[in-house]
């Protein structure tokens, strides 16, 4: 498989997935810094001109909470979602498409505001309302969504990935993760696995 | 179980599918008219304050993709999903993503703008880029995404469910669904089948 990855943006997630599956794999790089995501050659891979993108032999997946569970489902062994239960399942799916839909959403009005709008004074007032946004989608994580110890409860899963990788955006986002205490517990027992460290210094972070 | 929606939402997706998979369900009807998703009830079922949510035995789910993975998953014959594939299951996550944290997101802007900033004009800002965005979407979803001559090929999924029920807000975002002749032409397929006719009279549609 090749993995399309542009450092330090969401497609850490991913990357410490597949690392934790023991995957068999290669890395392709992106410079955001030139766009080089809308680049033509990556316009091939994936047309939305966004990473991450996994090439598989049998096509290219996108999406980052489908490559999570393609990762899961391809590596049983590693054990990354409770495959065998769909309620469970869906508890998984829920918690990952609260990330994407929204919270990664929120963080997007920052710096990528001219999805939406084109005048300068609208994507300053949508940067203005980043740290409230940001702070309420974890405090619902905080308080209704996180089980304990691990995102779905005794069983870590790409949630852990995925959650992990958008809290350690609070910081720059002028949010203080402490003041989400399971939060900012679970950023921190992540940074002690050894597949995080790999993955946070290939991102430089 | 028991579904929550509200009438004219993406809660449409998730009620063709229950429909299609005959699952055993009763509903609970929300008036968005008068904020009821956001009553103290409500909110027990989905602290999100949104629609849908869908009780089970074993816990509530929320999010159109968890749910309609649920219903693949929970009625397996009604083959609403490849479930056996992991590659051609992350091809139908990777789009049922796509609609939900960019389609439904770009269509939230028109008139949930204050999720997102504070001010009229940006919100105005907001409303006027819509149809842009959504054509967008919308070219990349026929041009990109879309197999024919179900969403994901041969096979009828609930891709199919959940793309109808964005492609049906077209209109009312000022975007010409013919535009794009084969979300259209799907579009006039899907409202002849029994279980969409069933569930947009219930919906007023």
């Amino acid at each position: 498989m090749i993995f399309y990855y542009a450092p330090k943006t969401v497609s850490v997630a991913s990357h410490i997935a597949l690392e934790e599956a023991a995957a068999n794999y290669e890395t392709q790089r992106l410079d955001f810094s030139v766009t080089e995501q809308q680049s033509e050659d990556y316009l091939r891979v994936n047309p939305k001109g966004r990473v991450p993108a996994l090439v598989t032999d049998q096509g290219i997946i996108t999406e980052t909470p489908a490559i999570l569970v393609f990762i899961a489902q391809s590596y049983p062994e590693a054990k990354l979602a409770p495959l065998d239960d769909p309620f469970k399942f869906a508890k998984l799916q829920e918690f990952n498409n609260y990330l994407c839909a929204t919270v990664h959403v929120a963080h997007a009005h920052k710096i990528r505001g001219n999805r939406w709008v084109d005048d300068d004074a609208a994507m300053e007032a949508m940067k203005k309302k980043v740290p409230q946004t940001m702070s309420e989608c974890f405090e619902l994580i905080e308080n209704e969504m996180f089980v304990g110890p691990w995102v779905l409860g005794n069983d870590y899963s790409v949630c852990d990935c995925y959650v992990f990788t958008i809290s350690s955006w609070l910081a720059s986002d002028s949010v203080d993760i402490n003041n989400f205490p399971r939060v900012a517990e679970h950023n921190t027992r992540m940074r002690e696995k050894a597949s995080v460290q790999k993955v946070l210094a290939i991102h430089g972070l």
